[in-house]
């Protein structure tokens, strides 16, 4: 398949967006966004760094590459309309695998009524997938984890640790129970793309996704809000056959285990009450995990209470494939 | 070196774009603007298919590799101004060569005021940079390659086949005259991005960049339009000192030759005073190549008029590297 055909075949032929003026066949593509702010991000999955194929099909491979950059969007505050896919392709990757690694990526883009508009072909040794989204945000409320206050609830989506057991399952050949939920979290996360737009009434939420595991991604928040955090363990929300892993398992994934792409927040008391009803009216589970300590707290950091009633520090750390 | 003192490392402590809202240091970055229209467009370079570090500095390959897509936004007519860049680094890869990559694009950047405002690092067992980058174009002015009607004068910018004999220089250890700078045009392309910005005036403009050689660019345009093109081979514009190459690595390298970025384009013959006086304001030379042919020529295809004065068919071939 030489790119041209490539081209013609990952080519929309009918594209959702309105903003959208020039869709893939030119220099570059085109749009316009008057009304709203621009936000941008771009994330890159490496073969058998990020993913493999012996484990995971090409099409999960795809979804949960798109949607690892959707929920960078998603953690802005910010709707997702675009996305630019920029893949080295090694011999050992045939034309049907490369179609379903375009087609998962569809998927995930269909959830989210996304365009692809751009990107490029080259051929290499190792098979990496470099995706570029953007996102509309109403203007000045992108969601910067840079929010908090002391005296903020600090709150949580879903469950965690979830796609970290479901790797393990998919490493492993014993039995668990609930396994393809594992998994699925895994393969083809969901994003919080809906809830976190309709964030928008709120006055103020500082918004991270949990895509390093949730001690580095409050400790994001705990810099650059120049706030410090206490979390209480046992609040941490997991699913119920989250018990069946070992103590040991549970506690470095529902800390550490990235990939979970829920969203770890930060809101004023007084709107607590409100962002619990948005999450209600979308289904979306909230938790609230702790809280921004007052300004007598100099420190940034991030304490972790668990049973034993004395806040241990919770640094970051864990889940650092994704840098050198 | 960690992700996060890396990343400290390539942020600007200064940001040179007005339109910017948030750089670096959250899920995504967030710029507004709302009187233009917004182009983007992305371009990945793999060591050993599109660059060589044994016979290019890290310096080098940085600048190129931003050049080359700052020339698609250039291609449009537009105004660069941000980029992100995702790279896949090895181990065989140093720190210093690292730094110097971003150095290199850093120097591109700044010839354009563009802002570095986001991306990813990830280890990888072999070295690619993929770039996105986001520029500005007045509304509805973006120059597509479409916009070519019959009658109109063909030109390029520059002169042609320059990188490819710089790259045959790097490769070699023969002596060639004005070799550095051959080397230069390959090793670190100047992007008519001024010069494609002041074709505003203009009422229509087809433009392409000729980053897989003038016989594809030329296609794209004669396709996207649906005209046939007539090219004078005896008018393509070369240095001097082009002559010093065999007649077979002429020809190959001005009508095949990738990466010179120069511009190619058709605009009306009534506006070809009016281009003239714009390039020569820039200091760009300009060169009218052929036409675009009446319409009772109904084949979209492109015609070389060579010394025999038979038109043949110049084909899309040559610089195929960039695709499977």
């Amino acid at each position: 398949m030489d790119e041209f055909t490539f081209i013609d075949q990952i080519k929309q032929s009918l594209y959702k967006q309105p903003a959208l003026v020039k869709g893939i066949g030119d220099d570059a593509a085109v749009f316009r966004q008057s009304a709203q702010d621009i936000v941008t991000a771009a994330d890159t999955l490496v073969e058998d760094v990020h993913f493999s194929r012996a484990l995971m099909d090409a099409l999960y491979i795809g979804y949960r590459a798109l949607a690892a950059n959707i929920s960078d969007i998603a953690a802005m505050g910010a709707a997702p309309a675009f996305y630019l896919v920029s893949i080295v392709i090694p011999d050992s990757c045939s034309d049907e695998e490369l179609n379903d690694i375009y087609k998962g990526m569809s998927y995930a883009a269909s959830d989210h009524r996304m365009d692809l508009i751009g990107g490029d072909t080259v051929s290499g040794n190792e098979l990496s997938i470099a995706i570029t989204v953007i996102g509309f945000v109403n203007r000045k409320q992108a969601r910067l984890r840079s929010a908090a206050e002391p005296g903020d609830v600090l709150f949580v989506t879903g469950t965690l640790g979830d796609a970290a057991a479901g790797f393990h399952i998919l490493n492993s050949n014993k039995f668990y129970k609930d396994s393809s939920y594992y998994m699925d979290r895994h393969r083809m996360p969901q994003i919080r793309s809906a809830f976190a737009k309709q964030l928008e009434p709120l006055t103020r939420v500082a918004l991270n996704d949990i895509s390093d595991g949730l001690a580095n991604e409050a400790n994001e928040i705990a810099e650059a809000s120049h706030v410090s955090l206490t979390i209480y363990e046992n609040q941490l929300p997991v699913r119920d056959s989250f018990e069946q892993f070992s103590e040991e398992e549970q506690h470095k994934w529902k800390l550490y285990g990235g990939e979970d792409f829920e969203l770890l927040g930060a809101v004023p008391e007084s709107e607590w009450e409100q962002l619990k009803s948005i999450a209600a009216r979308n289904s979306t589970p909230l938790t609230a995990i702790g809280y921004a300590n007052n300004r007598e707290n100099k420190d940034h950091h991030v304490w972790l209470v668990d049973d034993s009633h004395t806040p241990k520090r919770l640094m970051k750390k864990g889940y650092t494939h994704r840098s050198r």
